[in-house]
């Protein structure tokens, strides 16, 4: 289980912050020895929206062998949903069996064209954004649609992460690491 | 108004991203201009305790001149407790009026000996930890004790992040980023 988290410059950071607690804790808190995640993206170093510097630890190759993907949002989506080389970056992702992305990070997927024909949210204020890209903007919290589980506005990353913990590792874990993250959404 | 956000290898950073997400909204979302933040370390770059580098902006120099300063926690705390040097750089900060940790946090901030005679909290898992530097430890989610402000486990440092926003700009801008931050807890 190896897990890519996407981040970029202008990006929101909270938006991976809170999935990037929850599921390194399956390993972390020693629940499964096998899940390994990278830091991606096309450059070494990312600064988000508000100034915070990242290393990235796996740049400018292709996403094709990780098993999960997630992809965030923030003021850069904007210009990022018309960069081909970037969505042509996201589109190595296309073989990877679950993706999933925080608040505006759907508006990539979509440009991407991951979310043809699907149902997807988003930050409420993209709700009319998203539409164009999908069969079905849903106000949901968590969306769930094949391969692809899209989350709402940025504290929603902890909601997915607990989503995906649980997918991945069952309710009971899911419940532990909850409780550990003294998370108070059930 | 300039914020002292510490961090660590061996932190947790959620501990400080929830608050960090909320506070520097104000200069984001364009509520007050005077905002300004430092990432701070003893160190020029930090690994958290899964691995995520983030670069300090401000290290090893004084915490002094802050107005605000927030200490996240993690697994690196139980040996900070006993690092003096790391303890002695905390209380630089002795002046700054106001100071927040989140989670295991606030057994560095009792280390440092900011705690005495006071009432925090800490992560659940820590509530005995915290008993010996502070005179009463509570299980609230967020207590505020004069100038320190401590927090609960990992999550509620949005809680916390959002606490602070209030003091700092009203409830009405608390009002409006937590509803930016599509958090759905008042």
């Amino acid at each position: 289980m190896n897990i890519a988290f996407v981040v970029f410059d202008g990006m929101t950071t909270l938006d991976f912050l809170g999935a990037f607690d929850a599921l390194t804790r399956l390993k972390t808190m020693g629940f499964r020895d096998d899940v390994e995640w990278r830091i991606c993206a096309r450059t070494p170093t990312v600064q988000d929206g508000a100034g915070l510097i990242l290393q990235a630890q796996y740049f400018d190759r292709p996403l094709s062998d990780f098993d999960l993907l997630l992809v965030p949002g923030g003021f850069a989506t904007r210009h990022l949903e018309q960069d081909e080389a970037f969505l042509d970056w996201l589109r190595t992702a296309e073989s990877v069996p679950r993706i999933a992305s925080v608040c505006t990070g759907s508006l990539l997927l979509g440009a991407a064209g991951f979310l043809h024909g699907r149902t997807a949210t988003t930050h409420p204020s993209a709700f009319g954004d998203l539409a164009r890209y999908c069969a079905r903007v849903s106000h949901d919290r968590i969306v769930e649609d094949g391969p692809i589980t899209t989350a709402r506005g940025v504290t929603s990353s902890i909601d997915l992460g607990l989503h995906l913990v649980g997918q991945i590792a069952g309710p009971e874990i899911r419940e532990r690491i909850r409780l550990q993250m003294d998370y108070p959404i059930h």
